[in-house]
C-alpha cells in the first residue's frame, strides 16, 4: 500500500491507495476518529453499488457500525439540488448527528455530492472518500465538493476536506475502457503542469496502466495524487497557482458544452484541450516539440487530440467567452512552456484561440 | 458610532453599531474589499425591503456597484432549500461571480438563508451583514448559517463568517413590540452567562432599550455582540464552550415545537427557559435570589416568565428529548450558577426537569 498526505494544516488527511482496501474501511473509520455510536451513511451510485456496497457494508457493521447506504442513480444528472436533498432526509431519518460521517464510494460524481451533504449536513460532519474511478484521484484532492445547477455546473458548494482517501485499485477493475483513458487524461495533465519525467513515465507505461497493472497503476495515481495535493496545499481556495490544474480545461469545457455533456467524457474533452494548449504554447514561440510530445502521450493512452468537424468554431468560441469571459479581447490560458512547466498567460488574444481550434479540426498535422 | 472586532484569526471581522449607516454602505462595501466590478446581490423580506431597501441601493448605486435585489416573503417559511435555490438563480442569471458579496437586510431569518447563499454560491463569496432585528445582534454573529429542513431547524448550513456587519439602529424603529422584547431577551441572556453588571444593567435600564434609545441600545447591542464573540471566538465551530450560548434554549425549543412556532417568538420563548433554569440552579442548590433576580430582568423587559396551563409536561418532555437525546435518563442543562456565570451540567435527572415545568405553569411564587 501506498500512503501520501495532503498537507493543509490542521485540514491534512492522509490518501492510501492500494489492493484489497475496502476490506478494511471498518478500521480506518476508526482510525478517522468517527465514534461507533454515530451512524455513517455510504452514498454511492447504482452502477458502483452492486459491485462493491456489500463489501463497505459488511466492514462498517464488522467493526460495530450502524450504516445506513443511499444509492443514486450513475451519472452526472444526480448532481443536482433535488437529489442532494434526497441524501440529506436519509441522513435525517438515519439520526446521523455532529459525529457522524459521510462516506463517498464512487466516481467524481458520487464524491462531489456527498461531500456537499457531508460539508453541510449539521453545518458540516467528517467525510471520507472511497473513489472508484480514475478521473476521481483529481476529485478526491483538493476539497471542493459541489452540485450542479440547471443553468451551471459546480456552481453550488464548498471547499470541505475528507478526513481521508481509501483508493482501492480493484474496484477499477470494473470501469469501462473509455472511462479508463479518460481518467488517465488528468493523471497526464499532472505530469504535463509539473512532473516532465513522470508525463513521460506515463506514455512509456502507457500499456500497463490501460490494463491497470496494480504496480504502474499505484505509482502513477500516488503522483498524480501527489502532484496535486502539492498545488492545492499551496493555494487551498483557488486565488491563484491552482489554475494551474486547468491546463486543457478552457477548450475542453467548450468542447463539453456544445458536443453535449457525454458526448466526449470530460478526460477525452481536456485532452484534445491540451493538445490545443501545446498549439498556443508553439503560436507564443515555445518548441513545437511540446505539442509533439503531448499528442503523443495522449494518443498511447488512447485519447483523442483532434477535434471533429462539426464542432463549430463560433459556438466553442462562445462557450469559452460565457466560460470566462474575455477581457477586451483577450483572455487567460494555461500554456507549457516545456513538458512538466506551465504558465498563467492572462493576454491570449481570441484570434489566436480561433487559429487553435482550426487547427486541432486538421487531419494531418497542424503545420 | 461603536465599533467590535469579532478576533477569528484571518477569519476576523469589525462589527458597526449606530445611527444612520445604511447612508454609508456603498462605501462599507469598498472598505470590505468588494470590487465594483462585480455585481452585489442584497437579500431581504417583503417587510423589510419595503422600508431600507431603497437607501440601500442607492447608496451602493451611488458608490458604483450594480445591484440586484431578491426579495422573500418574511417569516420563517422562507428559511427553505426551494428559496435557497430560487435566490441562487437570481445570484447565477445576475451574473455574481468569485469576488461578488452577498448583503443580508434583515432579520435572522434573512441572515441566516443569505449567508448559506454566501457559504455556497461558486463555494463561497463575500458576506455582509445588515441586521435590522434586536435577536440579530444574535445571529449575525458566530458565523452559523443555515436553512430548514421539513424534519429538522437548522439542518442544512455551514460556519461562515461575514466580512463585517454593519448594525443601523435606526432600522429597528418600524420594528413590532413584541420583536423588540424577544430580540432584547438574546440580549440580556448574554448579560446572564457572562456580565453580572451588564445584567443588572439592562433591567435597570428596560425602559430606554423598549423605546429604542439610541444610547442605551447602542450600548446594549455593543455588549451583547461583544459577549457572543468572545464566545464564539473561543470555540468557533461549537465543539464545548459555545454551548453556554444556550442558556434558556433547551426548554425555550420545546415551548416554541409544542405551541407551534409563532405562538410564542424565540425570545420569548427563552424567556420561560431562562426563568426555568434559574428554578433548575434552585433545584441544584443554588441561591434562589438567581430566579428572583432572573425573573425581575425579563418582566422589566417585557417578557414572559410563566408558562400557560395548556402545555402538557409530557409533551414538553417528548419534545426535548427529541432535541437533545437524553443519555440513561440524564440530559444537558446550562445552569446559572449566579447571575452572570453558568455551569455546563450533564446530569440532570428527568425527574427535576419535570419539577421545573410544573413550577413555571404555577401562578403564584414557585415556593
Ligand atoms: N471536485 C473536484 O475537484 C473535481 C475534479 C474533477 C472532476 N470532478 C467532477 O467529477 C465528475 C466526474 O467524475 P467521474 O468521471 O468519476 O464520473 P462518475 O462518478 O459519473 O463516474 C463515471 C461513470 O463510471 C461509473 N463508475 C464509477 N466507478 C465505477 C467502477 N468502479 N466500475 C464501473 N463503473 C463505475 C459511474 O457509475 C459513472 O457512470 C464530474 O461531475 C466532475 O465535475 C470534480
Ligand atoms: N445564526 C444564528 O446564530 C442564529 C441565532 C439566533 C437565531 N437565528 C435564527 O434567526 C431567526 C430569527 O431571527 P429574527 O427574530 O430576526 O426573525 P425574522 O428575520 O423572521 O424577523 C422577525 C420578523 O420581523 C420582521 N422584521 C425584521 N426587521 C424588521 C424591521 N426593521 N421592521 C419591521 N419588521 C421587521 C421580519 O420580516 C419578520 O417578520 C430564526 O430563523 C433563527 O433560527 C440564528
Ligand atoms: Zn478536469
Ligand atoms: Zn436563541
Amino acid at each position: 500500500m501506498r500512503s501520501i498526505t495532503v498537507e493543509l494544516g490542521e485540514r491534512s488527511y492522509p490518501i492510501h491507495i492500494g489492493s484489497g482496501l475496502l476490506q478494511g474501511i471498518g478500521e480506518r473509520c476508526q482510525e478517522a476518529g468517527f465514534p461507533l455510536r454515530s451512524p455513517l451513511l455510504v452514498v454511492s451510485d447504482s452502477e458502483v453499488a452492486p459491485h462493491f456496497l456489500a463489501t463497505v457494508e459488511s466492514s462498517l457493521q464488522a467493526q460495530g457500525y450502524t450504516v445506513v447506504s443511499h444509492i443514486i442513480p450513475a451519472g452526472e444528472a444526480s448532481k443536482s439540488l433535488a437529489v442532494y436533498e434526497e441524501v440529506i432526509t436519509t441522513a435525517i431519518q438515519a439520526g446521523l448527528d455532529r459525529s457522524s460521517a459521510v462516506l463517498a464510494l464512487g466516481g467524481g460524481v458520487v464524491g462531489d455530492l456527498a461531500g456537499f451533504v457531508a460539508a453541510s449536513y449539521m453545518r458540516g460532519i467528517g467525510f471520507l472518500q472511497i473513489p472508484t474511478t480514475i478521473l476521481a484521484h483529481d476529485s478526491s484532492v483538493g476539497g471542493k465538493v459541489a452540485v450542479n445547477h440547471p443553468l451551471a455546473k459546480n456552481m453550488i458548494g464548498a471547499f470541505y476536506q475528507p478526513s481521508m482517501v481509501l483508493y482501492d485499485l480493484d474496484t477499477l477493475r470494473t470501469l469501462p475502457p473509455r472511462q479508463i483513458s479518460s481518467g488517465l487524461a488528468e493523471v497526464v495533465k499532472h505530469g504535463l503542469i509539473l512532473d516532465r519525467d513522470f508525463a513521460y513515465w506515463c506514455r512509456d507505461h502507457a500499456a500497463e496502466l490501460l490494463e491497470l497493472n496494480v504496480e504502474a497503476l499505484g505509482y502513477a495515481l500516488e503522483r498524480g495524487c501527489a502532484i496535486k495535493a502539492a498545488v492545492i496545499g499551496n493555494d487551498e481556495r483557488e486565488h491563484g497557482q491552482r489554475a494551474i490544474l486547468n491546463l486543457g480545461h478552457t477548450i475542453g469545457h467548450a468542447i463539453e458544452a456544445v458536443g453535449g455533456y457525454g458526448v466526449f467524457l470530460h478526460g477525452e474533452a481536456i485532452a484534445i484541450g491540451m493538445a490545443g494548449s501545446a498549439l498556443l504554447a508553439a503560436k507564443l514561440g515555445k518548441d513545437k516539440s511540446i505539442y509533439e510530445d503531448t499528442v503523443s502521450m495522449l494518443s498511447a493512452l488512447a485519447l483523442p487530440v483532434r477535434l471533429p468537424a462539426q464542432y463549430g468554431e463560433d459556438e466553442l468560441m462562445a462557450a469559452m467567452m460565457h466560460d470566462k469571459k474575455f477581457k477586451e479581447g483577450k483572455m487567460t490560458f494555461i500554456v507549457p512552456d516545456a513538458i512538466g512547466s506551465v504558465s498563467i498567460v492572462n493576454d491570449v488574444q481570441q484570434s489566436s484561440v480561433r487559429e487553435v481550434i482550426a487547427q486541432l479540426k486538421k487531419e494531418e498535422s497542424p503545420w
